[in-house]
């Protein structure tokens, strides 16, 4: 493998191999413990006092010291694990952290069962001080099991997005909820322009013939389109639909989005898309849409059978956010009627997606599992992150500002 | 279909309905009949006394008036013709130019059967004036075609590549040959990036666990990268691979290209790739390979076994020239042996790929049959090409210098 034999020569891994723009991280402030301690302290009193909570808590408070009980949920890589010796973000290779964690006297505990009340996730919930897991077989930390988590203090996603965590419960709870931000960003804003053109080519039926022994350029021809020219429009325009848009660039589109927030001037003229401040008004315009928005209470099933009908006729999507933006059912309706032109991501409600959830059926679609942020480079990169966010909390120190989700009993600002 | 409603309201087509940057005719010089008789004469007089012309010529020249025969030999849509008002390309639509030629007296025969000696193509070579085709369904023109057409004046390519003509043996008969230069030169370098992103992603792993109701994220993960930071080459650097370095800027790589000719130096610091003179010197360093070269006497069978050995191991390599730059079973081999981490186009040779090419089984092949130039946008775009030099053809007039391939007796430069 030639990035294998280029981008690293030791394992486990010390820090990120394939550093980007993105992934800077601000200086960690150093905070003397007792700080910590206060600010911990602080939290679990507005937690208590909030309206919202109704637990009672009985909390250790955040980064305090001694031997912790980590525990890492991650996908089984089987014979996978042994064939990419920076494949770091499974079962198996656990992050590349277990010797450094155990050589410090820390219990780390790995495993890929996560549902159900026997699982081994379940088993470790009652003493475990820190849990660790990702996107991609995410552990699902639910308000139950938040309250059976007695010794509880801060849960990490290798990666982004914290969704898998009930947001609230951990904040009425004390926890800290962090994540690698940047980590993956370039990952999958990449894949998500690889999705864009694989549905505006009309690649899938091009392979299908080639696989099946045909040969029938009009068959492919008749709906494949140059990108050039097309009016993209990103659903929520953070990080990741940045890095989007400024990749699209050269190729000549009608750019737009929509977030909560317009760009700065200067960036959204650099990067040449256009601010809709009402979903609603971009939707009709867009050939393509892509969704980039987070899973929250708002954007839960935002698109469904109405919104999904407002769309252009033949409209691409690309959603490789979160599954449960969309309504499963409306978007496989969609497809089949040709209204939706074309439909990939990676995400999927619920996940591992079973056999017969309908997205892996209908026509158009360009679906895989969940995968464009669990590259290898991304994978460095957020065990990296883990490992220095694991570093500062033995040390009783504060995270990059930007990796917290829930902080002191309150959630980062996407998820309110 | 959102592109059909947005981008086009007539049929058939009289323009370019999506012009871009590099489809800017340079304006057809005037000529007086007499100027393209005596040109002509002149590259008969050339062809007649060059030392690898062995036919006598007896031609019309270049231009003359009258009513033509043309002959049109593109792939046959069937039920896919009437799918999409814009798809002009096939035999049924027949570039849309059939009613504008034949309210002026001209006959236009349109074919799909061009091979063996008894077809449709075979039975109009003595009488025809023109012969159009494409190369994703190439007629071949052949020295011994060449002879048997004694009223033939004029081959055009409806798209870029005219390898599928004799060019010398079309020199010495002193015919013109010319394409739509630039036509479809976007839709090439988009289908590249496209192609570059499904290998280093390992994209169709994923989409097969879908389809057969697997889910397994490791399979895929374990050799699924970012293209931030890889080394990207391009043999060849002409429209296309310019094209193509242009939409890669944004994403953070190495780009390196090899070409006859070095950029200009501002062009080639706005591209940000580096000039390597020697190709053997490129190829070690490159992650992914990109063929952007036309198909000539050197670069047949260019990637031969001993060429590929010395490629980094697990090398991607993306070709949508042609097939025959490739050694077909070197090619295999390599993918089989893992040497070739994949290996992604749309170029086949023979086209028709036979439903026993080694290409179509060989492992981490992401192949189709040939389409990347044969998009809609760029379908109205060759058809407007073909349109506008056939009238500057009646009117005896020259086509903008780029679009010649052969001309009084001289190949372009890239072919020679």
């Amino acid at each position: 493998m030639p990035f294998v034999t280029q981008k690293t020569s030791s394992f486990p891994i010390i820090s990120p191999v394939c550093p980007h723009p993105n992934f800077q991280r601000t200086p960690a402030t150093a905070m003397a413990m007792s700080t910590a301690i206060k600010r911990s302290a602080a939290a679990a009193t507005r937690a208590l006092s909030s309206a919202t909570s109704s637990s009672i808590l009985t909390r250790d408070l955040h980064a305090s010291s001694g031997k912790k009980k980590i525990v890492g949920v991650f996908y089984k890589a089987h014979e996978y694990a042994k064939m990419n010796p920076n494949f770091v973000g499974c079962v198996e290779n656990a992050l590349g952290i277990r010797n450094w964690l155990e050589s410090q006297g820390h219990e780390y505990i790995v495993t890929d069962d996560k549902e159900g009340p026997d699982c081994e996730l379940e088993k470790h919930i009652p003493d475990a001080h820190v849990i660790i897991t990702t996107p991609f077989h995410p552990g699902y930390i639910t308000a139950e099991r938040i309250k059976k988590a007695k010794n509880l203090q801060l849960l990490l996603t290798a990666g982004i997005g914290s969704d898998h965590v009930d947001l609230k419960a951990a904040a009425d709870a004390g926890l800290t909820v962090a994540e690698v931000t940047g980590s993956n960003v370039v990952s999958v804003a990449e894949d998500e322009l690889m999705r864009i053109l694989i549905l505006v080519r009309n690649f899938l039926p091009g392979y299908h013939q080639v696989i099946t022994g045909d040969w029938n350029v009009a068959g492919i021809a008749y709906r494949a389109y140059d990108l050039e020219g097309k009016t993209v429009g990103t659903v929520g325009c953070g990080r990741i639909g940045r890095l989007l848009l400024q990749r699209l660039k050269p190729f000549g589109c009608n750019l737009l989005y929509h977030d909560r927030i317009k760009m700065d001037p200067e960036l959204e003229n650099q990067i040449g898309a256009s601010f809709e401040e009402d979903l609603d008004k971009m939707l009709p315009k867009c050939d393509i849409v892509v969704i980039n928005t987070p899973l929250t209470e708002k954007t839960k099933g935002l698109f469904d059978k109405e919104r999904i009908a407002k769309l252009k006729k033949g409209v691409f999507i690309v959603n490789n956010a979160r599954g449960a933006i969309m309504d499963t059912q409306a978007v496989a309706d969609g497809c089949s009627s040709g209204h939706i032109g074309g439909y990939s991501g990676d995400v999927w409600y619920p996940q591992p997606a079973p056999k017969d959830h309908p997205w892996r059926y209908m026509p158009n679609q360009a679906m895989t599992p969940h995968i464009s942020g669990t590259t290898i480079d991304a994978q460095l990169r957020y065990a990296a992150g883990v490992k220095d966010m694991l570093e500062n909390y033995f040390k009783g120190e504060d995270f990059p500002a930007q990796h917290y989700i829930v902080k002191e009993g309150e959630l980062a600002s996407q998820y309110r």
